[in-house]
């Protein structure tokens, strides 16, 4: 058996149930341990370590040395401590809705994680579009708790600085600045485009002077504004989800940055799933009940995080000049900027960059993939050009439907 | 003699003494030394040792366990590293504009610094109604190179983030945050109001709303903005100043904040400067010279500043986005508001809050005190409430003149 107390190095099945059965209080010591990787992220390698006897099971979770989606990313393996770090901490601010994290060891850069193999990756139950009626009122809390709670609003800024500082993530950050900011704005050779669409993307994207400009602004609010903890990539690969219940997981990109950052994520990913139910349903009524129900979610996360925002700010703000006539909305007004700006990169990015969403590969037909992507740049544009009048749930649905009509439309 | 390897303690002057004969390879062996504490500062402590043989001398400046102001103000000694490595940085950053710095010692939290005998604090030269003119030359200089050097414009992120770490200054920002931001703006006990004004400050600033609201802004701005590599207190007293020469020290202050906060800092100054000249000043043609270099040289710092960021950007700018239509501009836009909003904030907080100016309160006759604080204060509101317009050289100087020139139409 190898030594897992002395170096690093990167574990197979078979360590990792050697690593169980000794580093971990958790499977009873008679326990039949199997392990499978089941990892699809980008970075990461995950194992699912279960004991055939009592069939209890745990995730265990291993940083590389460099990532996985390509060689360029050479990664701190510092990003276990920040996600196991950042988990326990969700965990008091948003009981319920985070994985539980049991255990982070710093020599093998792993965390040992609950596992949720009764939950789907909400993208998956996305591209087979389930419907989770819960799911707004699951992911608003998250977001209201987790991001009003750790902001210099709420905490002492002594305190917040300490957090700023703990939280420092250049290499996880560098990668959202480039993939997320940069790349898709030019024409970039890592970027992955969809061969039909390379005219409209450079005609309406890369050629957009007034588009770039706004682009370049919103970057350097990623870069600057340290407003508080974000998860810092909140797609719908990471959230697990059933019926009932929905949790937050990888948060290896959490930082001090724009509440926005995470708010918009949300809303751009449930768009992907719109633009595949839109051309990958064949069944009317139920493409109009999926469509239905995931314009209805776009509406209350924005409008079910603006009201707990509300409720938690009246309970919990202690910055005095935070309470001056104005200043709550001035705050919430910026808050929802950057959500409609991050919405608009995200859209682009996924379409343009390097990291595709199966939402958008499993479109098949081609006229269909071409539809799907012209609609979510087009809105993304819209997100990020009108941004400072973009405020409700309404007003980012009806970007998407303004959009959908004028394309529709066209052909 | 005590032992300086093992443990802190707070020197006096024969300390002093045999702390430079022992620690520090600066004086000749047969040295006879002298030492005198010349601290006014609010916080450390401030020696000047010097060879009766050579005449060599230096400053050793040594960090108390608690502000000299108010012992409400617990700083950890961590400050003195920060002005070390600061002073180090911008010696590269900005040669011959600031005080150079020889040692710094992490068990005694002392710095050993250029002794600048020949030098006058900027503030005392003031107020002695003393004209540089090549100050705003030098000052611009120096801002213009450490906020545009060590900002995402031309740092690699990962290494800005490194800096950003690195100066996370916790308790120094928060005398700012009470001292600059909270405290001026409300009935709070520690402030020191010259009495004939409080009605003036209870009607005008804290029963005014509006301009509350923007004071909160400029707040969180602060708190969160982690644009540049910031001195966070360039007041005149932060300054040594001689005919040809210029050199800032005292960068205790310093963290990753907004660039305007330190162009707002020397023009709230001058402003006072300003004040003081005007009262204080019989001879006339003594005080148009007098009033009118300040004026220029505010035009000059703005005007200045703004050209030579201008040349850096062009020369040094690596952010890809940075380079699209239209961002210079917006930048340098944002940077000039803030200046504007923080030439407000200072103006209000050394005339209400806890630590006031010389300046200010060496006018004796209680109605030139009045007319002068009433203006500084007029001009504050204008600067805080209109930052969106005020952009040039001219636009600063104009609000002082047109704040006196109402002031001095209503007497």
């Amino acid at each position: 058996m190898k030594d897992f107390t002395k170096e690093y190095f990167k574990m197979d099945e078979a360590d990792v149930i050697d690593y169980a059965r000794t580093r971990l209080v958790f499977f009873n010591q008679d326990a039949e341990l199997v392990c499978k990787e089941i990892g699809d992220g980008n970075i990461n390698y995950v194992f699912r370590v279960e004991d055939k006897k009592s069939n209890k099971s745990l995730i265990i979770k291993q940083a590389g040395p460099v990532s996985r989606i390509s060689e360029d990313f050479v990664l701190s393996p510092d990003r276990n401590r920040i996600e196991y770090e950042v988990l326990s901490l969700h965990n008091k601010l948003a009981p319920g809705l985070v994985v539980e994290v049991y255990n982070y060891d710093p020599i093998m850069n792993c965390c040992a994680i609950e596992d949720l193999s009764d939950y789907q990756v909400m993208r998956a139950a996305m591209v087979e579009h389930k419907i989770f009626p819960l799911f707004a009122e699951h992911i608003s809390t998250y977001m209201a708790n987790t991001l009003l709670l750790t902001s210099d609003l709420v905490l002492d800024h002594k305190e917040k600085k300490a957090l700023v500082k703990n939280y420092i993530n250049p290499q996880l950050c560098e990668i959202s600045e480039d993939l997320v900011y940069t790349e898709p704005f030019f024409d970039c050779p890592r970027n992955i485009i969809y061969p039909e669409m390379e005219q409209f993307i450079r005609e309406n994207i890369w050629n957009d002077e007034a588009l770039l400009l706004e682009t370049a602004k919103l970057k350097f609010e990623f870069l600057t504004n340290a407003q508080c903890l974000i998860h810092g990539d909140l797609h719908t690969g990471s959230i697990f989800i059933k019926e009932d219940s929905t949790k937050v997981f990888d948060p290896e990109f959490a930082f001090y940055g724009p509440a926005g950052y995470d708010v918009g994520n949300v809303i751009a990913n449930l768009i992907f799933a719109y633009a595949n139910g839109k051309y990958m349903i064949s069944d009317d009524t139920k493409r109009k009940e999926f469509l239905d129900y995931i314009l209805k979610t776009m509406k209350e996360v924005v409008d079910l995080f603006v009201e707990k925002f509300l409720i938690l700010w009246d309970d919990h703000v202690i910055e005095r000049v935070a309470k001056y006539r104005g200043f709550k909305e001035f705050y919430l007004d910026s808050i929802l900027r950057d959500t409609s700006g991050v919405t608009g990169h995200e859209l682009c990015r996924r379409i343009i960059g390097l990291a595709p969403v199966k939402d958008i590969t499993s479109i098949t037909d081609p006229e269909a993939r071409v539809a799907a992507e012209t609609i979510c740049l087009s809105a993304a544009k819209i997100f990020i050009l009108e941004r400072d009048r973009i405020k409700t749930g309404d007003d980012f649905v009806k970007v998407v439907k303004d959009v959908e009509k004028l394309y529709c439309n066209k052909e």
